[in-house]
């Protein structure tokens, strides 16, 4: 199934069906929003099916994406993984910090009382804050025990997402060095407009990854096409390493981190930060800068054969007036 | 006034109003959740300020805070600050961390989704995670525009909380070296069952900060008292910091760190990790455990002539079943 939330003057919005091609939309019979679903999904989701099954074969309104919210527009907890070992060691070798050892998932606790729309302009305070995206692949899961291990999480994955997950580098160092984590780094994130079940994915979702390219688009111009695959840990694992001593909400979501390749050279970058860190390995010095207001960034991930999964992020950079 | 919440059967639960001695409760007129008073505080003020000065002049009925749930049960942002210097001198020495630079709050994104009441048990899944209690004073605020500066948000305190915020010790320094801040070392908090709005504490409140002492005991011997006042940033500048990139959603609660005082040595600690960093300056080794299953802990701050203001934090560990 694939689902969008619609404006309806709540902060959650109306939870909607959206047809396999992302071109209709109706809205979920019986099911106000997203974390009502999530909260219930056993029990919600075979009404939907069908629902779904017909909105496919015909019939709904016109899906227009541009006024779609975050599927799910707030939610009670958002867990950030880091799981392309490209792009940390990368990182860790530019910023000269310490190697994490391998063997254990990278997660920071994110803020997640807002999650922007997928097309909505993007305030920020200052330019000089160093405005970066990091596109990624994220899972919505339902009530998770504490304790549950990776063999079993796996069944509690109900949505994917796409996230452009916003960061500050001027500031990311700073709070890093802490080792407190990043709190003015880490604005709210953006997510794709559309939310997919995992079946959706076919053959490409696999080991609890996404086995596709994230295309990312920095003013119209391309800027990497990394694939989603390479997670050191699937979403399983990382599922489990986050009920490691709590127990998740239903509507936690949790993110792949900056979707990054070994072969970044040729297949370029998520973030802006990774291209700078090469072009310092590379050349002594960053040349690629950040972004600047008026600045856009385009992310969207879609099937081998060219259709639709997620939408299209597609967003403009602003002054925070 | 003061506030409670009491269980009603949903995630939330009834706001009450609690007379000033804790004795007596009502539920708030026409106001269900502690969240819709956060909201929309300005509007519904005027009449549950008329509604406590009745039940303080009597009526209600008794107050039993054994069955309270947090004030605010679940919130959408949870940022804990480490504002006593103290503490955190203390424990880069004994951690042999680089020292964190002055004159910037450290803070970190907790989970939010879940906090436990103040006399349930509570349940982790290993001794072996070192586990601690860290006793805190926070505040909870109402929506806070992107970039307010301190000397404003001072207005946005609705209430004041005190806050046991439990910390997993074994995998705490794990996962700040990553710099990633915490997840598995950061469990769900707990909160005394009654918050308050600041002027309930009189000249105590000074500086947007709590000049009180608050007590701690470990399974009913005194392990601290520790006074609140000696932030190096009031709580004031705490949100100022946390909205410099982000606005605040109403509702959200900020921490003010463990609560400790130079003079540790004589007043003791409002956690176990820092009475054991002194153990080890003193004599090379921590002697003091950390909590096993079936050990209690109990916090409180009551005015300087005694009389109550949070009510009691009152707990037991337990092991995860």
């Amino acid at each position: 199934m694939k689902f969008a939330t619609l404006p309806n003057g709540t902060p959650d919005g109306q939870l909607h069906l959206v047809s396999r091609d992302l071109t209709r939309a109706t809205a979920a019979k019986d099911v106000a929003t997203m974390q009502a679903l999530i909260e219930n999904w056993e029990a919600l989701a075979p009404a939907l099916e069908a629902q779904y099954s017909a909105l496919n074969a015909g019939g709904g309104e016109a899906f227009d994406m541009t006024q779609a919210l975050a599927p799910l527009p707030r939610a009670w907890q958002w867990l950030d993984g880091s799981a392309y070992e490209s792009h940390g060691d990368l990182m860790q070798k530019v910023f000269k910090m310490d190697p994490v050892p391998k063997g254990r998932p990278l997660m920071y606790q994110g803020m997640s009382h807002e999650f922007l729309p997928a097309t909505a302009d993007v305030p920020f305070p200052s330019e000089a804050d160093g405005i970066d995206i990091e596109g990624e692949f994220g899972i919505i899961c339902d009530a998770v025990p504490m304790g549950t291990d990776a063999q079993t999480t796996q069944s509690h994955i109900r949505l994917l997402v796409q996230i452009n997950d916003w960061s500050l580098r001027t500031i990311a160092p700073v709070e890093m060095k802490t080792g407190f984590g990043w709190v003015q780094a880490k604005p709210a994130c953006s997510v794709a407009p559309v939310a997919v079940t995992p079946d959706e994915l076919g053959d490409a979702w696999r080991d609890a990854r996404v086995d596709l390219p994230l295309k990312v688009d920095l003013n119209d111009t391309h800027f990497g096409a990394a694939e989603g695959y390479h997670m050191a840990f699937g979403f399983d694992e990382l599922i489990a390493h986050a009920a490691k001593t709590r127990k998740l909400v239903a509507g936690t979501i949790i993110g792949s981190g900056t979707v990054s390749n070994e072969n970044f050279r040729e297949i370029g970058s998520s973030c802006i930060a990774e291209r700078r860190g090469i072009e310092m390995l590379d050349t002594g010095a960053p040349v690629t800068p950040y972004m600047s207001f008026g600045d856009r960034v385009k992310m969207e991930c879609s099937a081998r054969d060219g259709a639709p999964i997620f939408g299209a992020i597609s967003q403009t950079v602003v002054a925070q007036s």
